[in-house]
C-alpha cells in the first residue's frame, strides 16, 4: 500500500520530457516550424501561459474605420500555439467597420456580445451571405473568403472572434492594395479601378502613415 | 467590353456543384462520416446556415450543479460542419460549478464576459494549473484533459467557449462514473472509491433521474 | 508451388471493397462530405478515372480580361478527389491579366511554359512578392492570399498552376465585389471605394452579364 | 436535488445524434469518402463493434510463402473507422518470409511474440535498415517504403503489425509486378528484368491461379 | 551501360539532406515543436532508431494495483517522432486493476496476448460498452474517453496496446484528482465526493510517496 | 484622415514575427522537425524565395534509363516548406523510361507537355492501370503506389509532375533492391528472383558505380 506504484513512477518520468504532448506552449525565441513555434519546455510553463488578459480592456477606435482588431493569436498568445483555435476582440464604434479582409488559414465564428453588427462574406461561387446581428448571436465566415463587419447599430458594438488556427493570419483588402509598394500600375491592370481612385486611397494611406 | 469572360462562366458553373469547396453546412438527414456530416447541398444554403441565435439566451441554472451549458456544435449549428471550431455558453450561478470534464477531440478557449470563475485543468504529466478569471480574461484547456469551472465570485458568472473542433465531445466525470450502467463493482475496481461514496453518487443520480 | 497464397486470397478480396484506401474517385452523384465527394465504387473504376484530357486545349481570351483559366478540379476531374492536389490551365492573351483573386483552401505553384509573365502575392503581414517569370520558371502563393498574374511580354502566355487541395476554392476580387447582389453601399462603406467607381465597375459587370 | 440537470439532458440529447463525435463504425452498405465509410448509426452500435476475435487463431502458412497475413484493417473491423489505427497478424513458418512490400497509406511497427525475424525496409535515400528481431522487441517501417519480413529461426515465428491508418493498404512487389495483367514488356522495360526471369515468375503465379 | 544514371545522383544527393522525408527520429536534445521532436541528422540514423526492446521485459506488478504499463511512445522510442503510431505493455497480475484513464491525443488499440482482461470504455453520450477479452482478442478505445482494463481471469494477464499518436498521453483518473497539489475543496466541489473520501484518498497517496 | 489605424499597426507588428503564419520558407541550415524545415525568418524572405528557375534546364537523359528526373522539392525549393506541394521535371528521351518506383508520401499528377508517355500504376487491389499520354493531357498516381513512365513515341517526352507533398520521396524499385548493400540472399528471399538475376543487376549498378 504504502509504495508509489512503479508505473506511476515511469510515465510520470517519461512524460516530464514530452513537449509535444498535451501542449507546446510557444518561445518565440527559437525558431518556428511549418507546424508552429517550438516549445517552451514543459518545466518553465505556469498557468499564466495558458491565461491571457489582453483582450479584457476595448481598443481605441479613434481611427480611420472607427473599429479596432485586438488579436490573442499565437503571436500574441504563445499558450495557443499548435492548438489550432485563436481568438480576437472587436471595437466598433458608431459608424465604424471592419473594413473587407479575409483570414488565410482559418475559420472564423464571431459572437456579438454588444450591440449591431451588419456582417456578410462573398463565397467561391460568388454569392453573398450576409446579415443583421444582434446581442449573442454568432455567425461563421469560412476559411479564405472576403468579410466584413459594420456596426449598423446606434451604439457601440462589441464582439469577439474565434478562429480555427492559432495563426490564422489578416489580411486588410485596402492595406493590401494600398498600404504597400504595390505599383499603381499593377494594382490598376489587377483590379480595373481607376488611376484617380488607386491614387487618392494610396494618398490617403500615405497621409495615414504621417 | 459586354460579353461576361468565358472562364467566369466555367468557373462559376464548375463551383456550383463543389459542396467540399467553401464550407459543408452539415446535413443531419444525410449519414455522417469520420470527417462530419454529409454537405446540404449549396444550392438550398442560406446565410441562416451561417448564423445561430441559440446561446443569445441564459441556460437554466436551477439544477443540481448551478449551472448550465449551451452548445453550439455542428449538431446544434450544422454550418460549422467541417470548418474545425464551434462554441458553448457557460451560465454559472453562484456557488455553482461546471464539474471535472474532457473534451476528447478538441482544446478550448474560455472567455469570461461576466462576473468571476475559478478555472483549471490537470496535464498528463499530473501538473494541476489553475487561476481566478475575471471579465474580459480567456483561458486555455488543452485537449483531452480533466478541467472545471466554478463560480468564484460573488454574483453570476457568464463564460463563451471556443472548441478546435466542429464536434469536441464532452465527458463530464461524475456522470461518465455514476450515471450509466457501468457496474459499481467496475467503478470501485477502476478508481479506488468506496462502495459507500459510489452507491450514495449513483443514488443521487437515480434520483436526478425521477 | 500451384496453389496461390491464402493471404493473397484474403488481403485482394478484402481490399476490394476497400473504396477509402489507395484513391477515391469522387462520385459527383452522391453527397459530399467536409473531405470531398462520396466515392464511385472500384469495380466501376477504370484508367480514364485518373486521365484527364480537358487542359489541353487552350482557354478561349477573347474576353473581358484577355485570359482564360481552365481548372481540372475535384469538380472536373473526380480522379483527384481525395487527393489533395489539382491543376488548371493559365492562358494569358498579350495585354491579359489574372486578376487579383485568392484560393481560401490550397496554395498555388505556377509552372510558365510559354512566354513571359509578372506574377505576385501579398502577404499578411503587407509585404508584397512579385517578379517577371519566364518559360521554365515556377512560382509559389501561398495558401489564401491575393495574387495576379499578368502578362507582361509580346506574345501569348500560357502556365500551369498546381494547388494542394483537390478543391481550392476560387476568389476573384472583381466579381466578389462587383459581380453579385452585395449592396453597393457595402462594398463602398468596406473598401473606402467611391461611389462613381463601384456604380462604374458594377454596370460594367452588368453589361459582361448581356 | 432530484431533476436531472438540465444541461445534461440537452447535452446528452445533442449528442445522441452527433455520429462524427467519439467515433465512426463503418457501415460498409453506404457509400465511403476520402475519410473512410460512413458512420453506422450510434443507436446501433455495440460494445461488438468495438471487439475483433479475427486475429486470435492463426493463418494459415501452408503456400508458397509458408507465410500468412491476418488483416484488422477498417474493411474487416469497421470499429477502426476513422481512428487512424488498425493491426494485422504475421504468422510465418519455418523458412517463411513476407515478401518485399509496401503500405501506401501507413507507418507501421512490429511485435515479435513468438520466434525470431529478421526484418528490414530501404529509405528513399537508398539506404537498407535491417536486424533480427526477437520475441518482444519492435520495429519501425516507416509509411510507403519497401520492407520484408523473414522467419530466422528455427521455429515458427508470430507478429502483430499496427499501422497509422485504419486503412493502411498493401503492395506485395512479386504481386504487382507479376500477379496481374501488366503486360510483361512493360514489367521488362520499367524493371530490367530479364524476360526469362518475368515470364518464370508469371507463369508461377499463373500456377498459383490454378 | 557503366555510368549510374545522372538524375540517381542527383536525387540521391538531394535526399540526403531532407530529414523530413521518410521519416523524422526524434533528438530529444533539441527544442521540439507541435508536432514533434526536432530530426536526429539522417546521416546520424541507424537501424537501432527503428528498434526497441523495451517491451521484452514484464512490468513491476507489486504495486497497489497489481499492473504495470510500459509506454513505447516517442519520449521512450524516438524512432516513432512524427510517425503518428506508438505502443504500450499492459502487465496486470491476478487481481490486478489499470485503473480508470484517458489518452488525450489518441485512439487505442488493445490485443490481449495473455489470460483475461474485463475492459472497457465510456463515450460522450454516457453509454458503456465493456467486455471480457480472451487471448488474441482486439479491442478499441476511442480518443479521449475513459476506460480501464481489469484481469478477470485466473491468471497473469498480458496485453500490448498500439496509439494512433506517437506521444499519446496518459491521465489516470486517481493520480489526476489525488496525487497532485489541486486542493481537497476544489476536488470536493468539482467531483461531488465527500471531504472524507478525497481526504482518504489523497493520504493514501501520500503514503504512496514515502 | 491623417493617423494610420492603431489597430493596424497593433496587426503588421503582431504579424512581423509570425514565421507560421503565411508561409514557412525552410532554413536547411537549422534543425527540421516532423512537419519540415525551420522558417527562415521572415524579414530576410524575398520574393526569390518563391522563384525556383531549375526546371528550366532539360535534363541529363544520357544515361542507362535515357531519362532524367529534375526535382523541385523543399530540399531544392525551401520555399515550398510546409505548403503541401512540390513539383519536378521528367526528361525522357527516345526509349527512355522511368522505371517503376513509389513516392511514398504523396500522391502525384503528371502533365505531359512535349512527346507521348505511356505511364501507369498498381492499386492495392493488385489492379493496373495504365494509358498512353499526349501532350496536355494529364494523369494521377496515388500515394506510395508503384507507377512507371514510358517514352512510347518517337521524339523526346517532357512531363512536370507535381506532388501533394513539399516532399515526397523517392524509391526507385531497381535502385532499392539492387543499388545498396541489401545482401543478394535477401533480395532473393524477399523478391523469388533468381540469383543469376540478381547477380546480374548488381553487377551492372556496380559498373554504374564505376
Amino acid at each position: 500500500m504504502n509504495i508509489l506504484p512503479i508505473f506511476i513512477v515511469a510515465l510520470l518520468a517519461s512524460f516530464s520530457h514530452v513537449n509535444a504532448g498535451d501542449f507546446c506552449v510557444g518561445d518565440v525565441s527559437l525558431p518556428a516550424g511549418p507546424a508552429g513555434y517550438s516549445c517552451k519546455s514543459v518545466a518553465k510553463v505556469t498557468v499564466n501561459d495558458f491565461v491571457y488578459c489582453g483582450l479584457a480592456a476595448a481598443g481605441n477606435t479613434s481611427n480611420l474605420i472607427k473599429a479596432a482588431v485586438t488579436p490573442a493569436f499565437a503571436a500574441q498568445f504563445p499558450g495557443l500555439n499548435g492548438l489550432g483555435i485563436s481568438l480576437a476582440r472587436l471595437d466598433i464604434a458608431v459608424e465604424g467597420v471592419v473594413p473587407m479582409h479575409t483570414h488565410p488559414a482559418a475559420s472564423e465564428v464571431l459572437l456579438v456580445v454588444q450591440g449591431t453588427i451588419c456582417a456578410g462574406f462573398i463565397s467561391s461561387a460568388n454569392k453573398v451571405y450576409f446579415k443583421e446581428l444582434n446581442k449573442g448571436d454568432i455567425m461563421i465566415f469560412p476559411q479564405g473568403l472576403l468579410h466584413f463587419q459594420i456596426n449598423s447599430g446606434k451604439g457601440k458594438a462589441i464582439a469577439f472572434v474565434s478562429f480555427s488556427s492559432a495563426d490564422p493570419g489578416l489580411q486588410i483588402l485596402d492595406f493590401a492594395l494600398f498600404a504597400n509598394d504595390l505599383p499603381s500600375s499593377i494594382v490598376e491592370k489587377a483590379t480595373f479601378l481607376d488611376d484617380a481612385q488607386v491614387k487618392k486611397l494610396k494618398d490617403q494611406k500615405d497621409d495615414d502613415k504621417n
